[in-house]
């Protein structure tokens, strides 16, 4: 092997195995900086882990499992340094939705379809990230991102509400859930509902009070701004020796309770073809939806450190991170924002912090277990409830409000959608929507009379602008790429144009705005070239870019083109207009 | 009542009953060319209508009365004046597909399903129209309608190669018939298969020979021209008398048989709610596609007169068309192009000539059908064969070859989809490619690196052209509408493109193919602009166009903007250029 082709093999190792990159410049400061965030990262991350395990109906020790092999398995493959992956809000009540619609929850094959589905999901990322069709995320439009997410908090909320309270009330959409909660109203526990209140409203006051209130205590302010990341924590102390003392229990709250001790058993999920073909299509959207997140929280992440991440890369990790989640008894798993946020506040330098972290939950899957059997589910849904309360972003309608009634539209969309008829007919209807508006945008294109701005070779819009035309000819800019979807329009408007004309012969398209002609537009100007010469007209193109006129080449249109092609729209102008007629000023 | 709102009120009448227009003015001399046509169009309607209720699997009494009440409908209601509407082969076979899901050929629920199919296709094309839905037929692109109808063509025949043969050999793909048709090859009836490979045979001759041996003959040029448009009619005298006198039935030929005498009877179709919603997407799609053909046929037709249709119109006149055919016992219907093109040769100048040409169908109807008794059903597939060989367009793919890979890709996945998954499928898979390519060539946009054309203000590509640039600066082209699908794309290529130019100080889009900015790509634009001052670089805008200005002044981007927004492209590098650094060429 020569160096040259050893170098190249190296290169294509780094690229596919980012690990070996950071994992060579390793050193002891970088290890003690990773050391601390990972011991952060792990406190905030068992709570989180137990409270999206509940939210998407599965046992505990579920949430545990999937913030192990996830971990280490992201950190080998991932492009960005302090993304932390694990169960989120949103892809856990997607699983929710999902699995429900194929098993009972609380069943052993409720768990399955989970795992399976984790398998799935990372399936096809891995798939779609080795076929580079990163590009997919790219129709997840930003209205609809957070519409999506929006809505999906409020109906994550809702479905806590069930917990805080100590009654039933499981639906998908915000009606279902209104419903039962309302039905079951007459069955309140006391007990459970103060306590669920009160962990919202102390979790609420960590928020913004707990650091401050450190710092004054004397706290340094690094200290406390990650101390004060901990207060689900300190909720679920709290709540849980209160449960032990006074035997919650008993009182009808419901608790945690046995959580299985120790690591999961690594295992193939079940394959079961007709399970699989169900859960394709909600595999497929949470791959993407997580995909989206993740990415959007590793980008603002790395460019606060002037790093890079590479989307096809991240889909590869991601789906390695939700196969070993598969493979270990977990379920979907993605980047989440909150946990990042911590992990880079925290200092994190590389991905080794994530493992490290994966270490951390490993040791309190093996000894912690015992005591989460008081802990009551009413604490892990007030974590869960002020955790989303973060991801609803009501700005996004009046902003998008105010910019355009097309991403005002696509995001109304997607929220109501997503109430009404739950997360995955949410996040299709959002997607077919904005794409949707967008080709609707691209049918009826803005199409402007041009003319040319005295003293310049400029032409702009006769209705913005005061231009020189000339009687004899018209200069039209489109302003679209012509393809299938607009030919006809072009047709027809052409036609409309020139029949009110009089004493018109050349009519002039300039092309700066078009940016590709396809075969069904091709066609519709050969229609209008030969209508127009029948009509004792020339049809002339100006400005045509160099890709659009590459492929007109390819064609006969050229031969037949009634008029010329020319690189700039005054040469046209100068060449066809008519001396003796006087420019006027429209 | 005032004189202006009278005339708004008949303005208004006429563009909803567009008869009152030609009603109006309608004299001796146009109803003696219409009632000539009408004749025409009669003769050659009832071969076809009977071909195609075959061809639908439908009895053959249904495709005369698909031929009465909706030309009156579309007479009344159409924009076109020589459209003649009734069964087509396409529509035929969606049907036949569509149906054979729902029910048993040649069972009184098969029947049904066909007369439903029409009511609910033509109340969903009323409903578009209404609504001016029309622009959904502009998804389907010239590749995929054409690769399509090749497809579906070629099914077609080789669904009627069956009564050719005398055999059995359904199937709805290219594969399941094939196999059918093979499996049998054993039963083939040798009398059925000389009267159809003998009516094959005179049908081609006919086509081509037929006019020049009548006008050799003869006969004047125009009545030859027409009389051989008759060669089905000549096919099925022939083979019923052959039929008649040598006792075809007894030898095992399958013929036509009874067909109940009388005009259709009204009556509302049976409406039964699950077997509307199995119906409805099969019926939407032959709505569209219906739709799409008759408006083809409808413009070619009319700009031959310099005439014009109205789409929208079209739509609701075709809507009613098939909702009369649901009432009268019919099938899905829509504008054909081989009768609208004999409508328009025999010199029909109004719609008065459908509605003559429907009066010839219902008397047919009362007198001939004892006759059709003995036409062998050979006979009518031979017919269909001809018909459709016309409708395969192999052209079309090499076009699409030459002109551009996604074009060639469409087309391709039509035929391919249509021929292998039946003609549902294929349509869907057709719209889907051609929307899928689209979108997905406006994620990655051509960005081109302009400068200046020397001693002119106009800047083109450095790639393509002799251009002068500056170093301190950059000018980027991008040919693209800024929106959710490309955002990103621009932000990767703009951060990889500045991080590896030295000394750069401004960043200037020139923005002539920009024809909108989404509120996705506004927050791009603002990430760069964030990112570019944060490494000392301003970020300017050229030749923003009217419409996309408006948006961005809604936001409040342009007040953070480090750099400015020019007007042109020209005065953008006049202030922003350094003049102590030589401009080089590239």
């Amino acid at each position: 092997m020569n160096k040259n082709s050893k170098k190249q093999l190296n290169n294509r190792l780094a690229r596919l195995l980012p690990a070996l990159e950071w994992a060579r410049g390793y050193r002891g400061s970088l290890l003690a900086s990773d050391m601390l965030a990972a011991v952060i990262v792990t406190i905030m991350l068992i709570p989180q882990s137990l409270a999206y395990a509940m939210l998407a109906g599965l046992p505990a020790e579920m949430g545990l499992y999937a913030s192990i092999l996830p971990l280490i398995a992201y950190a080998l493959l991932g492009t960005s340094r302090t993304l932390s992956v694990g169960p989120v809000a949103v892809a856990s009540l997607m699983t929710a939705t999902a699995v429900g619609e194929v098993a009972t929850a609380g069943t052993l094959d409720y768990a399955n379809a989970a795992i399976a589905m984790a398998t799935i999901s990372g399936l096809m990322l891995l798939v779609l990230g080795f076929l580079r069709f990163g590009f997919l995320a790219n129709f997840l439009s930003h209205p609809v991102v957070s519409g999506f997410i929006t809505a999906s908090g409020i109906i994550i909320g809702l479905s806590q509400l069930r917990h805080i309270l100590g009654i039933q009330g499981h639906g998908d959409t915000i009606i279902e859930l209104s419903a039962t909660l309302w039905n079951n109203l007459a069955d309140i526990n006391p007990l459970a509902t103060a306590t669920g209140l009160a962990a919202i409203a102390f979790l609420l006051w960590a928020r913004r009070g707990l650091g401050p209130f450190l710092i004054r205590c004397g706290v340094a302010d690094r200290s406390a701004g990650i101390v004060a990341k901990a207060g689900p924590v300190f909720a679920i102390l709290a709540t849980t020796l209160a449960s032990y003392f006074w035997d919650f229990g008993q009182q009808g709250v419901a608790l945690v309770g046995e959580v299985p001790r120790g690591l999961p058993q690594l295992g193939m999920p079940s394959f079961d073809l007709e399970l699989w073909s169900q859960l394709a299509v909600p595999a497929l959207l949470i791959s993407i939806i997580g995909f989206v997140e993740s990415v959007s929280v590793g980008k603002t992440l790395a460019a606060k450190r002037r790093q890079r991440i590479q989307p096809s890369q991240e889909m590869i990790a991601l789906g390695a991170a939700n196969v070993a989640s598969g493979l270990s008894g977990g379920f979907p798993v993605t980047g989440g924002f909150s946990r990042s946020v911590v992990n880079f506040d925290a200092g994190a330098e590389t991905p080794a912090a994530s493992i490290f972290a994966a270490i951390g939950i490993g040791l309190a899957a093996m000894l912690l277990t015992p005591v989460l059997y008081f802990l009551p589910k009413a604490t892990l849904a007030a974590t869960i409830i002020v955790a989303v309360s973060s991801l609803i972003d009501i700005a996004i309608i009046r902003r998008a409000w105010r910019y355009s009634i097309a991403d005002f539209t696509a995001v109304i969309t997607t929220i109501a959608a997503t109430l009404l008829f739950g997360v995955e007919l949410g996040v299709l209807a959002g997607i077919l929507a904005s794409i949707g508006l967008q080709l609707h945008k691209t049918t009826r294109p803005h199409i402007a009379v041009v003319g040319a701005v005295a003293g310049t070779e400029h032409f702009r819009n006769v209705d913005r602008h005061n231009v020189i035309t000339h009687r004899n000819l018209v200069s039209l800019r489109v302003d679209e790429s012509l393809y299938f979807a607009n030919a006809s329009y072009l047709e027809d408007y052409i036609y409309g144009f020139v029949a009110e004309m009089e004493g018109l012969q050349h009519v002039i398209l300039q092309c700066t705005a078009v940016n590709e002609i396809d075969l069904s537009a091709l066609e519709a100007l050969e229609a209008i070239n030969h209508r127009l010469r029948e009509q004792g007209l020339t049809l002339n193109l100006s400005e045509v870019k160099g890709p659009v006129m590459d492929a007109l080449q390819n064609s006969d249109f050229l031969q037949h083109l009634s008029g010329k092609v020319y690189l700039t729209h005054h040469q046209a102008v100068k060449d066809l207009k008519l001396d003796e007629i006087e420019p006027y000023i429209i």
